[in-house]
């Protein structure tokens, strides 16, 4: 490998001067992500064409140098960091949006490019792109692709999987080879899928340089409805009769009591209500908002919800705050973990867990989860998306209080355990990362499938026979 | 190897009397699939659990034995075929319907489970599972997943890959390892996404012993359309308008006009009306049902459709046989190409293709397609999903009628070259068989990504590292 000294300056004659960054300060900026993994890259670069992706990829391999993609870094698994010395691939400046059609449901865009800038430009047209992470604002499309996210709309819409169409990446190899995957066309079948080989496969494989993206129509007006329950299982229950009587639900969000009780107080949100909360929005014309409103207030009410907030709307569903509450315990759960910080020149450090199990043992798996947080005497916000069963537990510890991570991390792994047994997954939408490796290996010994590991890195040779590609991360 | 006697004396140790054939007949008759593509077979077998197909597979490993998946053999583009010698798997006695749930929203079912009885088992419930090829009612769970089938929902919910949230497989290597991947979530992000590799692989990659589905609730009601355009290019503008209204489509088909007179023809149909036919529907509840259905014939009216057929609901529909023309269109092929032979004794082979081009090229597509049957000389009926692009023209010869089959061939090609020019793929949801591997090469040189083949043959020594399964196909 060639000097730190030379790797910079063989850099900007591939890239150009200001393309490649190598003050301390901005390369620190660059090695950390939102949690507080933090890495030790020798410089940043920021290329603006695919071809300098090839040329910088080729230069790589050539070199032996290892190379970290990076969206936003608001990814909370540890994947987006660099884990050993190499460069970090900026996408901040390849952010254009190239083509799209709503005739032909698609948006082609540069990896660089925010899901809330996609989803600002399609609202012009009325169309949308489904896949919401909590991090949209930041999260970026090669980002999302890459770790495979998921969000609200899951149960209607899936996660990244099931909606890139096409996919253009360049290889970590002597060429830097660029392939263009899939197409612009929802069916597609030409040999094997590696699109959805690369989703989710945390920049590992290849790097993502151009992504072509389904989308979907707005819709044309929802009803929305919060509801408290005194009781987690009259929740679940409610849940199991939407399903029962067949609502196609667009939204299914729930928080436990002590998460609503916290985060509206942290925020001092104007809602009001207490219990466990469940949230359901089911997109239907304006004719039949009554009925539905009525039909899912019936479900709420012979299931014991204590109250219940509804809305016409989306509209007026925002102007009542039915969603503040979800929303608002990621950021209310920092908040609190920065005030109960014994000293405040330290940093809180949150954790947001991302457990799934079939919406079925939702109400047996929060009640479990906290007898797991009440046993390691650790504080705990939680909520999720009922509908498709995914489950994300907050939990928080001060930089340097070793006991207390100590504490989180072995909830953690009994957390991911939980999920096992209960006929779950140890990661649903957030991926593997550095953080839950050791859950990877539960899983696939729980399923007797430890050789899917082997397949994996296997895989991963083909792609990357060198291994110079996001080094560290998945096992 | 060992001799043919030793084989299937060894698979009746191995399986049991009763599920191993060797009789003539019919092995041959599973050794035929739906066109007209034959193998040779020395056995077929039929296993009842995972752990006798984990022995088979074992079993076969280790004696360079090459193995046949089977479900229904109704794909058309040879890939359930016995290439070259062989032992055929039928999945016939794997046929159970596991286990379901409509409030975790998954079915879990063996690989002979035909995609009919799953939703014939559903429908009980008010659930469907939305993947709808064409052969519905034949397709089996494992083929289905194999070939990665698609069908009239495919704009709503996708093909296969789209379906699938767990799977059983077992490898051909020296131990028959069963691997359990994913699970009951749609959720679920743990290390590379070797189900959706598997989904579409044509049976070349591990033998599908179980497999989990998501399932989605039947809509409540749907209002339908059938309307009748002069011209292709009104009725590719209806479509378009369609999508720029946001209608959120649930099934969009199209036939043109030549394929409508010669369907009504030959299956002597009741319904009336001439020209390029769409059919349109739309999952909306009863009390929009006449808005709905009046905003659609707006459209139809205003991009000069002649006449129009409405049905408030799906029963309404079927009585008025709104779908007839469309599902009626192979089998009316059938019948036309076998009146159409000079030879009662020969049999006629028909051909069904399977591109997809952006919708917005579809006037286009279907007008150079139909140039091309021209200059080739040969009868074509045409139609498909206009939703999402997917076209099906179909074409047939008369057994041993080589300069017709040459022309078919030649068309064929033409057509790949088409859809590759006008954005689109040479294979949708049909595969790439033994018929296509030419159309893989194509579109795989077209996007200069030729290095995907190599990454695909190195994904399959992974899987089979012997080459034992299923090989001959896709290239």
């Amino acid at each position: 490998m060639p000097s730190k000294k030379d790797v910079i300056k063989d850099l900007r004659k591939i890239l150009g001067e200001e393309a490649v960054e190598d003050d301390d300060l901005v390369v620190r900026m660059y090695s950390k992500d939102a949690v507080y993994f933090e890495g030790n890259a020798i410089a940043v670069v920021f290329p603006t064409s695919t071809s300098q992706v090839s040329a910088l990829l080729s230069y790589a391999y050539r070199n032996d140098l290892r190379i970290y993609p990076q969206g936003s870094a608001s990814e909370i698994v540890g994947s987006s960091t660099p884990a050993e010395d190499g460069i970090v691939i900026s996408f901040n400046r390849m952010n254009k949006i190239k083509q799209y059609s709503t005739v032909d449901m698609y948006i082609t865009a540069e990896p660089g490019v925010r899901l809330v800038e996609i989803n600002e430009f399609l609202a012009k047209e009325g169309y949308t792109f489904p896949i919401d992470p909590a991090s949209v604002k930041s999260a970026t499309v090669g980002g999302a692709i890459n770790s495979g996210a998921g969000g609200m709309m899951g149960l209607r819409y899936g996660t990244m999987k099931d909606a890139v169409l096409g996919l253009e990446v360049v290889l970590p190899d002597e060429k830097g080879t660029v392939l263009r995957l899939g197409g612009r066309t929802t069916k597609h079948r030409v040999g094997y899928d590696l699109i959805r080989l690369i989703v989710g496969s945390e920049g590992t494989l290849a790097v993502v340089t151009e992504a072509t993206l389904k989308i979907v129509p707005l819709p044309e007006n929802t009803v929305n409805i919060a509801a408290f329950f005194p009781s987690l299982e009259d929740l679940a229950n409610a849940v199991v009769e939407l399903k029962k009587r067949k609502f196609n639900l667009y939204i299914t969000e729930f928080l436990d009591s002590y998460t609503v009780e916290k985060t509206v107080e942290a925020l001092k949100l104007k809602i009001k209500g207490k219990g466990n909360m469940l949230i359901v929005s089911v997109d239907v014309p304006v004719e039949a908002a009554d009925r539905t409103l009525s039909a899912l207030k019936e479900v709420m009410v012979s299931n014991n919800a204590s109250s219940i907030i509804e809305a016409r709307s989306l509209k007026e569903a925002e102007e009542k705050g039915i969603f503040d509450v979800r929303r608002g315990y990621y950021p209310a759960s920092i908040r609190i973990a920065a005030e109960g910080r014994k000293d405040p020149r330290t940093r809180p450090i949150v954790y947001v867990e991302d457990i799934s199990v079939p919406p079925s043992k939702m109400a047996e798996c929060v009640r479990k989860v906290r007898e797991l947080a009440e046993k390691y005497g650790i504080e705990m916000t939680l909520g999720g998306h009922i509908g498709d069963g995914n489950l994300h537990p907050v939990l928080w510890f001060e930089e340097g209080d070793e006991e207390k991570k100590e504490k989180v991390f072995r909830f953690i792994r009994d957390l991911m355990q939980l999920a096992i047994d209960l006929g779950g997954t140890v990661s649903s939408e957030h991926g593997i990362g550095t953080t839950k490796k050791e859950g990877l290996i539960m899983e696939l010994e729980a399923n007797k499938s430890e050789k899917a590991l082997d397949i994996m890195k296997e895989i991963k040779r083909i792609f990357d026979p060198k291994g110079i590609l996001n080094p560290g991360k998945l096992w």
